[in-house]
């Protein structure tokens, strides 16, 4: 298994973080829990923890876009009105929101100095598993929340089948986690962009431009009086470290979905297709001593937004092909079988692509 | 305890319907479990269940609006994307969402036809019952969202102190479950639009144009150092056999906030404001034969709206005044104590107002 | 013709600026264009600008509602986009939206310092007057818009048949432009809050809560089959110096509506109801230097906003009742007439209200 | 000058109409004015007719998204409330919406039948073509509206330099006006779905995932400390004969940002970059008839949506195809000049995509 870019899929014009990943972002962490059990359980939890301090008192300004709403997001109201989020990200399975809520608002709670908390709002994300995993089983528990956040921690973050991505698809092949990062020039603010995908969508794959899906042969109305393919959905997470605003962050978090169409997606009726994005600065974090009074903050001005929405565009993009290249071939629920994609096959359509397009 | 009608409170110039109560929507059926434990258990559940079939084999089209989102309302963006709901509704405390989630997918999965279902957006709304009750300790189970679906039932709604607004306030008193409805004439399609409110929330009380809250001392920054006072939530859900689309629905929704104006409620930060909206409308209803191809549906335009936005408005209204009138004092959590509006002193100020005023 | 509060009409608790206007907010100024020609020319032009200085280099933090979009308001995707205007607000007729845009586009392009722009996003809004007006002749002209622009001055605020209120209507009485404004005690920050409505719409008039609607005779629905008597339209324009993002800006311009609530209207379907706040703060402002690179702004939080909710309720209240009892009878196009509310009725009908009441 | 389709760049995998153009969808017709005047004006109108009849009287359901909202577009607000078209859409350039506006306004009322109509909701749309043309000038006239409305025809579309694409710029080169379509197999409808694009934005191009932009040399950040290059706007307009809700019309629309995003546009900060979509569809055709009661309209329902999501991702990318190599080089306002793409060039670098990749 190998990363898109040392396959040579590198999109864009951006360079990525030193790991290529959404803890490129200082202070972000990432855990899973993985679950993988007997013939029919093939899910798990990935929970995205935006900086290391009590989340609850010390707010991150987030933003939210719905790309697609077919599928349920726990949380979007409050943090679009208020313009940021209290908790960490967990993703999980689409019959499983309710036990993400339980777990955080469980870990909020329990968390020093929040004795008094009487309100959460946890915010939680999903994607369906249910071609592998029997998903009306709901296997996630509370507990695998808690763990995934214990789980948490910065550096290599595991892709493929892992966490919130263990059973997923994408394109009619396994799916998983993915992520990639970018970072903006010195001169542009040296700003840091990460992105982290559970893919579990479909349409017709381009790989950076490539068209992988027809050539290997499995794409959206191949069957031209087969609407089904495209289905499923996507949870994109953004974290960086500009100090943005929460309208910023919403208006970052919607490229994403300008990536999400690079893929080859057209964000088919059943996905359910979301991105949450928040800023780790310091200078935007809103603490207990900010919500007292008047307090100055910084904020990157709407005229220094544009190499950042190009960031996101490039991470999204790369942090899908990340998820399916990291993915195994894995049998499930039913006995149903979502094969890998074939990495090597798409690696010699890309060096065509890749050599002989740009000359 | 009397309702506000009772009173001689009656906003507005439509009338009522029999019960003047959402069930008077044909096939609204609603359900309520109450807890009371001790000294500190005062929460619950209720239900409202648009039809007596299987919600989500016959979506109903539904429309909804976030007044101020400082709440936790599950269900939102896929509501608002497919234009329906696919579950009952469920209002609770705001720390029991998830419980509320995890019983209306438990529900719907059971229900007969939904063998196969691998998805469920449930509709789960909230208000924050922490004065009086020991919210921490989330006391609503799974269960008790299942025995208030089940204890579903048509007729007269119990008000006040039951379901989820055993624990409620309203302006400094005891707030709770209120309802009420509107019959258009028949020479304007004679619809009925029924409304249920959860009331938790605060402002500048006036009764039907009366200024209860100054008159009984009581309001929002009547201590000018205090900002407090106004914070709290409220939960809407209004029904009506009117064929409806979506969109007219969620322009239905966002009048019930003019009636909430006309309460005193400024709608301060700290309150979670939702409307939900839906058409109980056999015409309208999104059958799976419906979703098999192009269908014919009935459709109310744009210019016949103006009567149902009335109704709106007064319907809930007179849900706020009920829900705080059938309410009851009640002594919570940590020795906490709410008192009921006191009825007798507010028919005295109504009374002036009433006879005198539109001389 | 009265003010409201010389009627004892004074609806909320908190208190108005010296002149009870928009103008209350420092730096504000309002002019108006009055076009009253022959039997069939009754409209006209209102300009507010809301600094004195190049709005189009300075911009100003901004949000923006629509509370029932029949209306033609130019301007707000990218108002809610990049959370500011660059221009004054213009309120004309609604067939005249065009010549609004384009004095403000001419007006902008001439200002000393603009000499390279090459885009300006007009922010226009409008009623419908015509009841009384040839609208379809479209009186308004760029020139106008200039000279409302030209005439702009701190101060009083004529009101009622001026400017862009010159021919509206209001509950079937004769409507107009309307001020009011409100302070904040200085332990809640000190603020001030403006609001100037255009007011077109209609309903069942309440006055501070009295049935004034039903006590004169003329409201929505008096007669059962006749659905119209309640459309029209309103345009709010609130001003503040108080520090405010663009979002809480929108969440502000939002609690107007609870306002235009307690005055009787359920919003028609024909009705055009926008609202448009802006922050005056110097600390907030958007200049060269601001867009320039990361700096640091002023803001209020989250948590400070609800005192300012209640402000903007009360002034929008308040406005649209000095707006009907400034208006004067007109007799305009096709020899129709609008009478002036009757103010000693009005004011018999509140004191009533007034004195016993609150007893 | 070819078109994409003739040098092998066929994006997708949905056949186009005949026409390969908006005007495959019955009824729609186009007219372009093209202003290009001495050295400095390059500029125009492009109007869109829905249908051949009246516009005002028999309204057509559409949608809209705002991609990237700094821009100006006249009527998304009524739009978006009623969830209707009143008046054919016009493109032209930043400053001149207001001519737009009016031209608008005064081919509605004086079209028979609207003699009565006191009320218009124009739609116009924009992009900033300052680079070649004088665009303070304000060259265009509310006459080149009603010629453009007049020119109106059906069959094949004008490309490149024509109409409100006369002095655009895209990636750097040449832009203007662009069509395609795309039809569904029977089996799934049969629809036919035609998108026209004004293209003035840029970014990183990619025509049909070949980089295009980065293989010629000419891209967004190319130079690292240069953050220009990316700014622009693009206006799309998209048709179907589906019969569609609201709703399911906005929804398509947002999907025509996914072929934008295969394009290569990461919607920079300074992009106006708007979608309205309208059906066709006599059976949703809101007529006088239609609005005086309930109506059964014919409703494609959501499960049906997803082919038509991905003709109108296709069907954009392949309308900006055609808008840059339609487009010839042009010189303007203050000598500036913007090259043609090289169309010999981006057929050579396609050809390799085209032949090897899929192997």
């Amino acid at each position: 298994m190998q990363r898109a870019r040392t396959l040579h899929i590198a999109p864009g014009i951006l360079p990525p973080g030193p790991l290529n990943a959404i803890t490129d972002v200082a202070g972000v962490t990432v855990g899973h829990v993985t679950l993988i059990e007997g013939d029919a359980v093939r899910t798990g939890v990935t929970a995205i923890r935006p900086h290391p301090g009590n989340t609850f008192q010390d707010k991150t300004p987030a933003g939210f876009v719905s790309g697609n709403g077919y599928g349920k997001f726990a949380g979007s109201t409050q943090l679009l009105e208020l313009g940021e989020i209290e908790t960490p990200v967990i993703l999980t399975n689409t019959l499983s929101v309710a036990e993400g809520m339980a777990g955080l608002v469980e870990w909020t709670l329990a968390q020093p100095g929040n004795e008094r908390v009487l309100s959460v709002n946890a915010v939680v994300g999903e994607t369906n598993d249910g071609v592998l995993n029997d998903i009306r089983g709901r296997h996630v528990t509370k507990q695998h929340v808690l763990d995934a956040l214990a789980a948490c921690a910065p550096g290599r973050v595991a892709e493929g089948c892992v966490g919130a991505g263990t059973g997923t698809q994408a394109f009619g092949w396994k799916g998983g986690i993915g992520t990639s990062s970018r970072v903006l020039p010195r001169g542009l603010g040296g700003y840091t962009l990460g992105v982290l995908v559970q893919t579990n969508y479909g349409g017709v794959l381009t790989v950076n431009g490539a068209p992988v899906g027809q050539a290997l042969g499995q794409y959206y109305l191949k069957d031209r009086l087969d609407d089904r393919g495209g289905d499923g959905s996507m949870m994109i997470v953004l974290a960086t470290d500009a100090p943005l605003s929460d309208r910023n962050l919403t208006r970052l978090a919607r490229r994403t979905f300008l990536g999400i169409g690079r893929t080859g997606s057209s964000m088919s009726n059943g996905s359910g297709d979301y991105a949450v994005a928040f800023s780790t600065a310091e200078a935007v974090r809103r603490t207990p001593a900010q919500r007292r009074g008047v307090a100055a903050v910084l904020d990157l001005p709407n005229e220094q937004m544009s190499p950042l929405f190009q960031a996101a565009s490039e991470a999204t993009e790369e942090a899908v092909y990340n998820a399916m290249l990291q993915a195994v071939t894995m049998t499930g629920h039913g006995g149903r079988r979502l094969e890998a994609i074939p990495a090597e096959e798409v690696a010699r359509l890309i060096r065509h692509h890749r050599l002989e397009a740009p000359r």
